[in-house]
C-alpha cells in the first residue's frame, strides 16, 4: 500500500481503520465486478463505501492503491488448499474453484487480470499473490508423494500445479471457451497421468 | 500520379487502398508494442503511417476498427505450423515460436491480449484467430497418430495442444516468470507423455 496516513487514525483490530478498508475494498471489488478496472474511480468508489472521498485519496492515493491493496486483502484471506484425500481429487477441487471465479457473471478474478495489464502495481501485486498460492499448494503434491501416489520426491510440484491449472485459464481466460464441467477433473488428470509418466520429474541436483 | 476519386478507391491487390492498409497496420502494431492499446489513438496511428487522418476515420471508425484488421490480417499470413518430423519436435517448435513472441520486448502478442480484455470487438477477433491456429495445428496429431506415435484415433487433438501450450501464456503472461528456455520442450514432452498415458483419449461417441 502507499505512505501510512499523516493523522495517526484509529489501528486497533476491528475499529474504524479496519472498517473503513473493509468497506472501501468490498466497494472495489463490487465496482471493479460491474465496470472493470476502466470504470474504476475514486469517486465512484468512495460514493459506493460511503466513505468521504478525502480520506480514500489520503489512504489509498489512487486506483493504483486500490487495486493493489485489494490484491493484498486477497492475500490475506485464510484460504487452504483443497485436502480431498487424493492428488486427482485435489486437483480437481481446485480447478473447479478456478473455474467458478473464471466464469462468474461478473468475474473479479479476470477484472483483476485484466487491470494487471494495465497497472505495474496490480500486476507485481497480482504475480506475487499467484506465487503464494501456488507455494500453498505444494502441500497436495508432498501428500501425494507421501501417500505413494507419485513415483518419486523429485517431482517439480510447481510444474505439476501449473499444467494441472494452465489450460482452464488459458481456455476460460484467454480463448473465451464455455465453461466445460467435465474440464477441471480431465486437466487434473492429464497433469496426474504426465507426473505418473515423470514428466515433472527433476534430477536431485535441480531440485531444492 | 492523381488521386483517384474519393468514393471509389483503388482496390487492385498492391494498389493504393493496400499500400495504405499496410502503412496503417504497421503503424497500429508498432503504436501497440510501444504503449500498448491504451496508448493507441487513431491521430497518433495516422502521423505515423502519414497517412491524413480522415482517411483513417474513414476506413477504421474507431481504435476498435484498427485492433480487428491488425488481428484479422494476422489471420491472412500463410503462417504454417511446424513439421520437423516428430510431434515432440513439432509441439517444442511451436512452443518457442509462442515463447519468442510473447517475451519479445515490446511484445505485440501481450499488447494484443490486453486490448482484447478491453474491446468486445478485439476479443471477438482474436478468439477466431486463436481457434484457426489451433485447428491448423491438429495436423501435428494427425501426423503423429499416421507415424504410431500417438496410441489411438481417438486423440482429442485440441485438449493436447491446449495442454502442450498453456503453460507458456500461463507462466510467462500471467505468472510473469522469466523465460526459461528449457519450458517450450517440457511442456511438449509433458502434454506427450499425458497423450501417451491416454490423457486425451476421447471415446468414439464423443469424437466429431
Amino acid at each position: 500500500m502507499t505512505d501510512p496516513p499523516a493523522k495517526t487514525p484509529d489501528r486497533r483490530p476491528g475499529g474504524r481503520t479496519a472498517r473503513i478498508r473493509a468497506q472501501v475494498l468490498d466497494a472495489v471489488r463490487a465496482e471493479l465486478a460491474e465496470g472493470g478496472h476502466e470504470g474504476l474511480t475514486m469517486e465512484g468508489v468512495a460514493a459506493r463505501a460511503g466513505v468521504h472521498r478525502t480520506t480514500v485519496y489520503r489512504r489509498w492515493r489512487d486506483v493504483g492503491g486500490l487495486l493493489v491493496d485489494v490484491i493484498a486483502a486477497a492475500g490475506e484471506t485464510d484460504w487452504q488448499p483443497p485436502d480431498t484425500g487424493s492428488l486427482l481429487g485435489d486437483l480437481t477441487a481446485l480447478n473447479q474453484e478456478i473455474q467458478q471465479s473464471l466464469t462468474a457473471q461478473p468475474s473479479f478474478a479476470v477484472a483483476l487480470m485484466a487491470a494487471s495489464f494495465h497497472s505495474e502495481q496490480a500486476a507485481r501485486a497480482q504475480t506475487k499473490l499467484w506465487a503464494d498460492r501456488y507455494a500453498q499448494c505444494e502441500i497436495l503434491v508432498d501428500r501425494a508423494v507421501e501417500r505413494g501416489e507419485l513415483p518419486s520426491r523429485h517431482t517439480d510440484a510447481r510444474s505439476l500445479l501449473i499444467a494441472a491449472t494452465a489450460p482452464l485459464y488459458h481456455q476460460l481466460v484467454l480463448l473465451r471457451a464455455d465453461p466445460d464441467p467435465r474440464l477441471p477433473e480431465r486437466s487434473a488428470a492429464a497433469a496426474l497421468l504426465a507426473a505418473g509418466a515423470g514428466a515433472f520429474t527433476v534430477r536431485p541436483h535441480e531440485s531444492g
